[in-house]
């Protein structure tokens, strides 16, 4: 008989969570049946957005109180009477804050191993090839739409979305600035070929600093923040500007949202605002995929991973998105 | 020699304008030029729009103290040497608040007598078939899509923009919701075909009435006023709504502006909001206009006109729209 961990929500978080929030859980694992497949769970990720599914808002479904903390997950099948699972294959699918489980094989997906070799690591299937490099590729091309010459700005460029979306503008022969927290994570920015990095904690005045960087104007901005750093880049935008709302991280953690004080603009500059939740594509992954992974293998493409290690720090981990110390996709190995 | 009379900007407004920020002047006015025709203006337009002109502000191109205030107008070529406009034809253009014009025929127009016959008055060329009947038509066809059965919200209703936008918006198969300031105006949208009219000073809380009107959520809502009311729309909008921004008359006297609290739901119901500048459509303006003309010509859309006597009234008939006095289109009788 496997016991098996997991976190569950303890309670909902008041603000920014913290670790009393979530509480780990160790139970036997069920007998397997007839269908199912044991999967030991390698690696999760921790994801900004999930922090809405913990309130009791009304705009996303809530997880329950006692509910496994949902994620992406990578992990290898252990013992399967399944015939799409088979032993030893790795699989990813939506496998929550925990180390094993039992699948009867809905959600959960083989690597391809043709997609996975070379400078292609197992991990990036949960994210240059998951949901946050897929957010970047569809909000990039089908809302933000860059057209050669176009200036595009992107806020936490140093995460997964943010530098995925701003090396794909670039390939499309954009000017890309990015918005990061460190110096450290603007020189990053520079060396993945972003044009111009700032780093907005000691930048002053956000709408000045834009407005010095994109003279003429924004074309695509393409936003993972929300909140002022939103308003700065909308009083930034140039006719027939797109705002992508890929993600709103200044938000998340609060009750009383600020939101933007600026939506003239949107009449005197035409703006369009556009939010996307990305598996409303998932008809074109594997198309989106293949084109990544090209340019990952010709060199054009990269991408940067953080491991945490043990479970036991998944939360930790968590909090930490919101104070912005994550520096690229951010995994727990669980082991 | 001609005597002619026009309203200069004396100041630049703080807030509400009031009668202060505007100089009724009287002058000569020159000979008459080789091309050049003399127009008796007889009636003009005031338009919230221009509030934002009149402040310094960066986004729209500021109109210049002492320059005559612009807006639309209807009037008669009195004096005629240039052979585009003839003698004793009705002719309307961007003719600012003045009582004469001499013009060179740039950006003025002969009424159409095919168009203008029947149930449609000559004043129209500056309401439902000028401005704001295009801001209506091309904002809801080109931004707000609308699908048979889809609900649609509208702001302002009873203006002359969100009318004309209401009344097509039912001619598409959809259920149309009006808010609007008054008993009054609410029973006149009734009038003209709305499902559902809302007064909004009366309503109480404007997103949970929102919900009762319109359980199933808003596909569309063409926004007039900004603000809290668009927080309102904003929280009640279907997956995959679009919001068009129209007119923000909320915000046009503030320094300060309140933009609006909740830009989650942008991610969680996919949601575009879009501004438009109806010029841009310019080209398709005779199209939109010939269609309107059959609506109206078979009774199915009306137009409601509200006439302000005298030229020397015209900065008090602008002020009025703050504050929701106006009721239907406004326009001034210069005479």
């Amino acid at each position: 008989m496997t016991t098996f961990k997991r976190w569950v929500l303890a309670k909902r978080p008041d603000g920014v969570p913290s670790t009393d929030d979530f509480r780990l859980e160790q139970s036997a694992l069920p007998e397997l049946q007839d269908g199912q497949a044991l999967i030991r769970v390698d690696h999760i990720s921790v994801d900004p957005g999930m922090r809405s599914r913990l309130s009791g808002d009304s705009y996303a479904p809530a997880l329950d109180i006692g509910a496994t903390i949902e994620s992406a997950g990578i992990g290898k099948v252990i013992t399967s009477h399944n015939a799409k699972l088979k032993e030893g294959a790795l699989v990813w699918g939506g496998f929550g804050w925990q180390s094993h489980l039992l699948s009867d094989g809905r959600g959960v997906q083989a690597l391809d191993p043709k997609l996975y070799q070379g400078k292609i690591k197992p991990t990036s299937a949960i994210g240059l090839f998951g949901i946050p490099g897929l957010t970047a590729f569809f909000g990039l091309f089908e809302i933000g739409k860059p057209k050669q010459g176009n200036t595009v700005v992107i806020s936490s460029a140093a995460g997964t979305v943010g530098a995925t979306a701003g090396q794909i503008a670039k390939l499309q022969g954009c000017t890309v600035i990015g918005l990061a927290g460190s110096d450290a994570k603007c020189a990053y920015l520079k060396e993945i070929g972003f044009d111009i990095a700032i780093n907005y904690k000691t930048a002053g005045d956000l709408t000045a600093a834009l407005k010095e960087a994109a003279p003429k104007g924004i074309d695509i901005y393409f936003d993972n923040v929300g909140g002022e750093t939103l308003d700065a880049a909308i009083l930034n935008m140039r006719k027939n500007g797109r705002i992508v709302v890929s993600g709103q991280i200044s938000e998340y953690n609060t009750r009383t949202p600020r939101g933007i004080r600026h939506t003239l603009p949107f009449i005197t500059q035409r703006l369009k605002m556009e939010g996307l939740v990305v598996y409303d594509f998932s008809v074109q992954f594997g198309e989106a995929r293949q084109q990544m992974a090209e340019w990952v293998n010709e060199g054009k493409l990269t991408y940067r991973e953080e491991i945490i290690e043990g479970l036991e720090q998944t939360p930790q981990a968590f909090i930490g998105l919101f104070s912005g110390e994550s520096f690229g996709r951010r995994l727990v190995h669980v082991s």
